[in-house]
């Protein structure tokens, strides 16, 4: 296999000159956690959910004063592009690349570490999603500068959310030792072992014990670094990076390549099987907005936890979350524990204990509903 | 008190020509229950809410070679007017009363009475509501016809609804010996007594007792007999219709005294009082859409009691009722008995179980979307 040119590359020796950060925002999700606001076409991370900007627009803005426009990547898909390149109008055309096929973290990753290998061999990568909320800028970017600088060591490092609750719904990452780097404002730790969704009872145990973090899927490397542990563990990609290094027309390569690329995670494909993985705890706020129940915690509720994005009068009812059109007067009488959502042409009315399952009728509905 | 010249007729001999029958349609409800479909420019007897035709057409239609469109007056509100007119094209513009002011039915009926009387002081009228739902019209029509016959005896008829439940928010009315009258298809008896809107216990013993009637709000008398009866309970009113009957300038007389008339009830002031009263137990079936949940009984439902207007998908959901736009998609998932309507800039959701609240809540709303 030929490998590109980094990969023959020494790692730049540390110096004053700390390499150049990349950010890489995976921003292809589809998700219908969020239908009717969201749908196929518009996914979770393009919706304004909070504070009235989309996630993936936040994305964007908390990386100011780390990582300019022009050494940001955004990945995203075909059905949704034209919406990505809407939100991102500070980011060059070319740096937004479109996966002609929906595959998994792991080609993603790869298709990223070969399009960054190719600006600047010796480039610090920062693996984002779109559709994470983190209000705390500041604390992001601190975290986000010492792992670069943690990276430094051939490290791959992964951000682990301290858990609040027994989440089944997350994967887990064991620590070990702490490790001492960065500015000592971020705490790292080996990681252990990842571990998957756990049942209920797991997570209990978890959180009990105390070492473990949620996978936030949060990652900073070095390219060299991720490559090289995808050329020893998942050679078919280490080549799929390799000819993205090389090739002339990256269009026509991800066009000819990329729907053939294995489905997997970065997770099962690297992080489980390489021998650093740092993990870094996040001092930052973080959630993923797993779906409706989520959001009503960033959304003004009354006294009885009623809470609504626009005016509602409330008679006798709690625990209700209704997003509606701007323009809509919402009337709750005698209800309870509803996820109301109305959106163009489709409304709504869940159970909040059971927003898990939209996700299910929504597969339910007519393809152009979805 | 000068009297219009019908008072000083003798009744036409009954003959082989019937008096001329007009139909009043008091059409000037507003009514919160249907709130957000309905508004208070819009009230329930303008919807489309069965059978995709208004109620308001509906009565109008019911009439149909019964009543010929120049003998239907129809009294409304200035509020709704125009929706009114929009919904009447046959009847004559003239035959479209505005009142100025909001009274109840004594002075609707009044103001009718001298109308009519100015038509044909020999007719018969029968008083009819624009927001009930009638779906059998040859039955309408005959009992109708029967009632006229038998107005022609002089007594006022209203018509009673046998009670299917035990119905506390209806006025009842208690029906004596049977009357022989018309030609035999329709029921008549004296009407015993009226009652007001009893105790859930008094309802229960009205159904057991089997001799109680719904007052369903429909009247058929004579313009002489009603006139008579105005003049004898409600002195005050026969001089209104005096008046009505020999103005020059309806408009000017309804401008500058409409809003000086007492606010009563046709039942208290003249039905309750008068000598001669018959009751005609309905062979129609008849419905007076209180409210969404009675509403619930005319939308297709699925084999769990859930109904909507339109399409509709429904995960472990049962007894709903949703009305929305009629391109909108609902799904249901996880929600029992509830009223969920969109209509505009408003939503409503509703435990139906509490749907006699609507007008509370609707109260509290802003103005602009009562």
């Amino acid at each position: 296999m030929k490998q590109p040119a980094c990969f023959a590359q020494e790692r730049r020796a540390r110096g004053p000159m700390s390499p150049s950060i990349y950010a890489v925002i995976l921003a292809g999700g589809s998700g219908e956690r969020f239908w009717p606001l969201s749908r196929r076409t518009l996914p979770k991370q393009l919706l304004p959910l909070v504070d009235g900007r989309s996630l993936l627009e936040a994305t964007i803005d908390r990386l100011d004063g780390l990582v300019p426009p022009e050494r940001i990547l955004v990945l995203t898909n075909a059905e949704i592009e034209w919406a990505v390149r809407g939100l991102c109008p500070s980011i060059p055309p070319r740096n937004v690349l479109v996966e002609p096929a929906k595959r998994d973290t792991a080609a993603a990753v790869a298709l990223a570490a070969g399009w960054v290998c190719k600006q600047d061999p010796a480039a610090t990568m920062c693996i984002l999603s779109a559709d994470h909320l983190i209000r705390n800028a500041d604390a992001f970017r601190t975290d986000l500068r010492n792992a670069a600088e943690a990276a430094a060591s051939g490290a791959l490092v992964t951000f682990g959310i301290r858990p609040t609750w027994a989440c089944p719904g997350y994967g887990y990452i064991e620590t070990g030792d702490e490790i001492a780097a960065g500015d000592g404002r971020t705490t790292f730790h080996q990681a252990l072992r990842f571990r998957e969704k756990p049942n209920a009872e797991l997570a209990e145990s978890f959180l009990r014990e105390g070492c473990f973090l949620w996978n936030a899927g949060i990652f900073v490397w070095s390219v060299h670094s991720i490559i090289s542990e995808f050329n020893r563990h998942f050679p078919e990609l280490a080549a799929f990076i390799a000819r993205v290094h090389e090739t002339p027309d990256l269009d026509a390569l991800l066009g000819a390549e990329f729907a053939t690329l294995p489905r997997i995670s970065i997770d099962y494909a690297i992080m489980e099987k390489a021998h650093e993985v740092w993990v870094a705890a996040a001092g930052f706020d973080w959630d993923d907005l797993g779906g409706w129940p989520s959001l009503a915690r960033y959304l003004a509720a009354d006294e009885h936890g009623n809470a609504c994005n626009g005016p509602m009068t409330v008679q006798e009812s709690s625990g209700n979350m209704v997003h509606a059109p701007a323009n809509t007067h919402v009337a709750l009488l005698g209800v309870n524990d509803l996820i109301v959502v109305q959106s163009g042409d489709a409304l709504l009315i869940c159970n909040r204990h059971e927003a898990e399952r939209i996700k299910d009728i929504v597969k339910r509905l007519p393809p152009e509903l979805q």
